[in-house]
């Protein structure tokens, strides 16, 4: 039944981008270097308002005034770990939604224990790719080869939902096609062009994407996710119809998500619970 | 008299990028990771030469040969802290222009309180939004909303002339129209897109370019800092002609701004005193 | 004989362009917050598979895996030295290629203190502009103008010499002409446009791209790195000739890149042994 899943989940999807465009909530990022340009772009293209700290010495001040946090361990360091885990618990305990993206896991074990302290402090939602989510899940280095996934996102479903059952988030693996997982249901998020991957940082910008949904509506993380997930993957596919290369295709991709219209949102939206 | 001042601020404008582009400028940025991509670019595109450098370790070897200093405290932490300060000192030492953009002064105390040291080392140029300039004027957190002014700068205007007397600086409020005072004589520069502020670290980028037109002539820091913002501003409106979004004006913004010639400059500069 | 030279060099560059998006090496950077975005993207476009890893945390379980290490020390300080230090120690002793650009290396006699230390780590290949590469030689400081360079590369060449026989890497150095040798042999790469050097980091990704390059082959380093300094100048080459200014230039570079064919690359390299 996709053409009535369709129906369902495209205004919905359109339903989270307008209220981001109308609430505009500020977003803070503690992520890494490569992404920080792409991400702000990526936010503040959707409406959404980033804030990019991260010293402890402010945290205390600002985490608290956040709509939501979004945390990427993707140029992790000691210096910048306990910023990280003062922003997690501060917004958990202030009940504001927090998103994880535990880029390369299972590169190193310090890495790898970063990221399951950081999940222990309750994200409201972790999206990863196959081989990050599946090194979560088993706890165990090395099945990430760097920061590009080795892995179909199809296989770490089960892994997903070990994890999501066990952390309390919902947990997105991104793939051809992305699936997200609560532990009990899993949709399939299915837009979105191969390209995408010829881009540095389009997943850390997707997550920062899905922290502007789940800020504008905590109570649905699975359809908060699935839904920026989606818009990101239209913007994507509209942006790579006038694309000749990764880079002009990250510009149209931005360009794309700022202007997308309700019918375009709607008519292209592909979310399936198959 | 508009259109007499206007014709007497499109020559000074020009006549500030010309001197740039020929006298190629070495500009110390210490700046946020989010702008430095884009504050780079401006730089060169105008004709200036950006070093970005920021260690302790090297400043009492390399500010005192640079034409201009940049600080921005977008990313602030304890560990650039110092070297800020100590740059800034040795600029100041050495009669070299610096040039302050004072991101999100009001969203920690930490943060406002650096600010606040920070000009107590004498800027020549701070540029901040509306939320910025009245937090640093009143010494107050609370009043900003990330990084994004919940102000208009016409509200700003008398903040920012209480703070060029306090500091001595010449002090800059960016907003639908840019004003620059110097405690006493207040400008407009009316050049821009609203479009620009979906664009991450656009502020950044043209306080890095203050800093360059600051740095070929010291002595009227008020004309050089309106200047910078009305060019910036005509970039920015060139490269709207053909933009579909802010990704791509991004791009047409820095072809606009290295390709800028003398009659689009004295045509489109709007700056009054009105 | 230059004509046969290209019938040599060309297929080779194309040989090393294929390897390398067949094999899409891993390669860890360790580079400056400016330069990350373009590195990555001139990576993944290349067909190779970046990894910002810079924690000594975790370089004990990473850096052994990758294919090739590069380290640059565009914006230094004394907390990423020791990684660097590390990373390029385990590089070398488990035999794999490492690269370095030494930016700036006379700005400071820290930097210079810093280049040197990392010189003695045995780098496969060190690439900077003129007035870096001549610091470097004479280890001295003061002859660097920020992160430009204010020498000529044919200046240059018999410091580069010097250094490739006390160092034992292949040494190039960038300029209108960007020359490469290894101490004795000495060729010539003619690619590129002079708009290359009006965007930030282009320095830094070609340099990234040697790694890649040279992960492929580690047994003729001098081939690798003449092919990508000419390769990255084709692409430059392709994209001047849509580009609207500094920043197109920077989109079209990467889509030509991602999108070089073998008769592009045959018939455009400019490798020569005058």
């Amino acid at each position: 039944m996709e053409a009535e899943e369709q129906s369902e989940w495209g205004p919905k999807a359109w339903a989270y981008l307008s209220s981001v465009r109308k609430q505009s909530p500020l977003i803070q990022c503690i992520t890494n270097f490569v992404s920080m340009d792409l991400t702000a772009n990526t936010l503040l293209s959707a409406g959404a308002s980033p804030a990019m700290l991260h010293s402890s010495n402010e945290i205390p001040d600002f985490t608290p005034q956040v709509h939501a946090l979004y945390i990427n361990v993707g140029t992790l360091s000691d210096n910048w770990l306990p910023a990280m885990k003062l922003a997690a618990e501060l917004a958990s305990k202030s009940n504001k939604p927090w998103v994880l993206d535990p880029v390369a896991a299972g590169a190193s074990s310090f890495r790898l224990r970063a990221c399951l302290d950081l999940i222990s402090l309750k994200p409201t939602v972790i999206r990863g790719n196959a081989s990050e989510i599946m090194a979560l899940a088993n706890a165990s280095v090395g099945s990430t080869k760097g920061v590009d996934s080795s892995h179909e996102s199809i296989d770490a479903v089960e892994a997903a939902k070990c994890l999501a059952n066990s952390s309390g988030a919902v947990v997105a693996v991104s793939g051809a096609v992305d699936f997200v997982t609560d532990g009990k249901r899993v949709v399939g998020a299915r837009n979105g062009v191969p390209m995408m991957q010829k881009i540095t940082a389009t997943g850390c910008a997707v997550t920062a994407l899905i922290a502007a949904f789940v800020a504008v509506d905590q109570s649905q993380a699975l359809e908060a996710t699935a839904s920026a997930l989606a818009v990101f993957g239209v913007a994507g596919e509209m942006g790579m119809e006038i694309a000749k290369g990764p880079a002009s295709l990250r510009m149209h991709l931005i360009d794309s998500l700022h202007g997308l219209d309700q019918s375009a949102v709607i008519s292209r939206v592909k979310i399936t619970t198959s």
